[in-house]
């Protein structure tokens, strides 16, 4: 992993110092102090790296700075989809620093979130790239954006809906995260020149990475202590969201009741039942599966140095600790 | 005006068609339902129609099915703002109907807006123009929500702030209102064929255009019944909003105080106050002021009816009654 974590680490300085030039604090300065906020919240950047390693894994030697901006407007469209998302949910916190409501107020998130959607298409109009490219991944990003809000839209309506299925949950979470890691890859592809069968294998490489980075999220959430989390633990439990974990759960006699963990010592109840139900370790091992199949995926592509990193990059999706 | 009329009628009906045509109701339906739900709000579609215009002052011969998605993708961003701002501004009704958040809730409305954002970017892109052309029209709307971004930002910050000057509201209407017209206009130019001095002529008119508008607005919602206005009369005065009339009373006396004004009663006497002071005639000299500057920047155009209609639409601004 070393070699993994000095890559991404080169490359997250390459995007942080983008996002910097693409948004700058201009007047009126809190407006874009607020859009940037959560630049600042140790994000790992992980939605830009993928979509360069999609680019070089069909083209080895394409100029990242071609397609930076493309990259910029993936991150961008994630850091709004954040400031929304936590409005939505009420939360007051995100990994330890004040999410963009709390310290500035909803109407100006509702703002700062729309700016940073604005800056997103904007940026991706400056990659270098083929008319018939950007037009491709134009329409790309903004379906994404839509299946992002759709998700979004299912996510709240699913909250303490007991009849929720896995294939439910599997397409909320598809629609909510995965599309923007699928979309940026498919855009690298797209960038680097790739054959449809390339582009589409990546897309669904995506699809997989993706499913399994949230059902992860939602593993960690349960089982990570309150001060690595930056939030409070189990806040998907108390605010009845229907995850992997949640839908196994249920089906095998536990019962879940928000309103019911007040205390830490009731949520440390409630996680345990889960965990001798066997739900979270059920739910790791079909975002396994699910990532096992997507790799597989990849064998459409030619080895390459970045086909290896994004595999690599799959594995930590899963096991990462935060 | 009845000419002027019967091709806004007719203009209205082909930018309908494609609503619905672009803006299915597909699963999750209710989401779908939220975001089209100010559709029938009564709108003129004066923003689409503007950018057919343009695109014809400069190209009569051009056929509208191609630039059809451009014009929806105005109107659609429009929409997504309506949406956003009634949130923020905590309005109950929208042309004496429910708004988004009163009748779905606030993260529905919130999700509502974001989706038509991205409907609107997915839509620009079935334009069918030069790929120039494309990139230009995609810079050109995505910097325009961001000015309205910016626009709608001090628009709330100015909320009973009595040092607001003239200049700092004309930037705030021409960012939060006028952008969005000249956007319209400007593309319908690139999309044209036109020349950057013709773009740029199209542009500044727009400005003016838009400016006159959001003036006008201020205007009827003051000296407009409820029942025509289908919203409280007088929000304006309510909120502190700070308008050209305002800022006028202010330097001249009339003290305002959005608490003081509990009854209709209240608000007659405030609002004849300001007629008294020639705060409203003012603003209205001040619109008229503006429009025949924008107007004469068409003079860089050719004759041709699409031009004669937009001169007539500019004056429809400053004239109309609701």
């Amino acid at each position: 992993m070393n070699n993994l974590d000095d890559d991404l680490l080169k490359r997250k300085t390459i995007i942080d110092d983008a996002l910097d030039e693409y948004v700058p604090v201009v007047f009126p300065e809190e407006l874009y102090r607020a859009a940037r906020h959560l630049f600042n919240a140790g994000g790992k950047r992980l939605r830009p790296v993928v979509l360069l390693l999609g680019a070089e894994a069909v083209q080895p030697k394409i100029a990242v700075e071609t397609i930076l901006p493309a990259a910029v407007s993936v991150e961008l469209i994630h850091n709004f989809t954040l400031i929304h998302d936590d409005i939505m949910d009420e939360d007051a916190t995100r990994r330890s620093i004040e999410t963009v409501h709390t310290k500035w107020g909803m109407s100006e998130a509702i703002l700062a979130g729309d700016a940073l959607y604005a800056k997103a298409f904007e940026v991706l109009s400056y990659t270098k790239t083929e008319p018939e490219n950007a037009t491709k991944c134009l329409r790309l990003l903004s379906k994404a954006c839509l299946h992002i809000c759709e998700g979004q839209w299912l996510d709240i309506k699913f909250e303490n809906n007991k009849n929720i299925s896995e294939a439910d949950y599997l397409e909320m979470v598809q629609k909510k995260t995965a599309v923007l890691y699928a979309a940026g890859l498919a855009m690298g592809g797209i960038l680097g020149g790739g054959t449809d069968s390339e582009v589409s294998a990546l897309w669904e490489f995506g699809i997989a990475m993706g499913i399994c980075f949230q059902i992860r999220d939602d593993v960690l959430d349960l089982i990570t202590a309150r001060e690595v989390l930056g939030k409070d633990r189990a806040s998907d439990l108390m605010e009845g969201k229907m995850t992997l974990v949640m839908i196994h759960g249920l089906k095998h006699g536990i019962r879940l009741d928000p309103s019911q963990l007040t205390s830490e010592k009731a949520i440390d109840v409630a996680i345990k039942d889960l965990q001798d139900a066997g739900s979270i370790d059920y739910a790791m091992e079909k975002a396994t599966e699910i990532l096992g199949a997507g790799k597989s995926r990849l064998a459409k592509l030619a080895d390459s140095e970045a086909k290896r990193k994004l595999l690599k990059l799959a594995d930590y999706m899963i096991s990462r600790a935060y």
